[in-house]
């Protein structure tokens, strides 16, 4: 289920691009290119991220968003952007883009974990639930966010640099454009993550669009 | 796996509903409560919308995706939202809001009737196809219906009808209200259908929110 030795390899290869994970032993990730099924749900019994500072736990787990990206873009299931759903310091669910391995417009990394999330804890509403997105949410996946009640979004890089390389423009509007976030009792932060936003260059090249 | 005797039951019950549909013979019902798979595609044999006039046409697929919001509720399987897409006057899809069966909120019956159109017709993207929903869609089916690129989409019933019942006020953000519609070259038609609306009076009671 767990291919360690190819997460490994590819934890190895794109060290670069995760400086901030200093405690890697606190997450597993894995790369199911052969599954049907959804990509990179931790071993729960590694799964905890305990950390005193708030913020440190912040970017550690949008970290392990962002190396989701890469490993969607690595197993070509989809394109770079990952999603962590978080339960009590615990990570339910650790997803990325499988639109093109899925042929499913709607497999946004987003869309998939929340599927997956509700699928893992037998509930239709995530409320004490936190979503970590690697780059800021479109409209179809904020819109999964608020019908999902997640409690608290977190997430790194700005629409506007998936845009940049060629996404579609309407991802602008779930967030930070007109959309419809003012209705949200979300609690939404955006981290200020370098990290988050080398993934579209870095992968650049590496899927269609 | 078609349960023809329901469907021609609820169909009997609820006639007074689809005065619209003077050819019932052009689609066909089922109502897959036990199915784990998505509700309701037609027998292709008899999925062709034959009809000289546009308009016609469009009331008749609407209340196809009026009938499904109907049998969604009377299946237990979700809301009563319903969505039927089509390609070159066939019906390709026609299903319903899941959310409640699959304990799914990202489960609304046109991201349902999406993924399962791109499985049918083996596409990404559905750039030939219309989709006709029973009401206005939500900030993340109308996001949904851009990133699949659907071509068209007609709808029935006021996102406001379904806010007054009690349905989540987001809704009205994804086409009316201050949405990204604008940013989609999507044709867009808002039918003047009764029908549409009164499914959210003629099910009250018989679906949890």
């Amino acid at each position: 289920f767990i291919d360690s030795k190819r997460a490994a390899r590819w934890r190895r290869e794109s060290k670069e691009h995760f400086r901030m994970m200093s405690d890697e032993n606190t997450i597993i990730i894995d790369c199911q290119k052969d599954s049907t099924s959804v990509p990179s749900v931790p071993d729960p019994g590694h799964a905890t991220v305990e950390l005193a500072d708030a913020n440190d736990r912040d970017h550690k787990l949008l970290a392990q968003a962002v190396e989701e990206a890469y490993i969607g873009v690595e197993c070509g299931d989809g394109r770079p952007f990952g999603a962590v759903i978080v339960h009590n310091n615990e990570i339910v669910v650790s997803c990325h883009n499988m639109v093109l391995k899925n042929k499913d417009p709607t497999a946004h990394a987003e869309i998939i974990a929340i599927r997956e999330a509700c699928k893992k804890l037998n509930k239709i509403k995530l409320s004490e639930c936190e979503i970590y997105a690697s780059c800021e949410p479109c409209p179809m996946c904020f819109g999964a966010i608020h019908l999902s009640r997640l409690k608290r979004l977190v997430y790194g890089a700005k629409a506007e640099a998936a845009v940049a390389i060629g996404f579609n423009s309407i991802i602008a509007d779930g967030v930070s454009g007109i959309g419809c976030y003012h209705k949200s009792n979300l609690e939404i932060i955006k981290l200020d993550a370098s990290i988050a936003e080398q993934v579209f260059q870095n992968t650049k090249g590496k899927f269609n669009l």
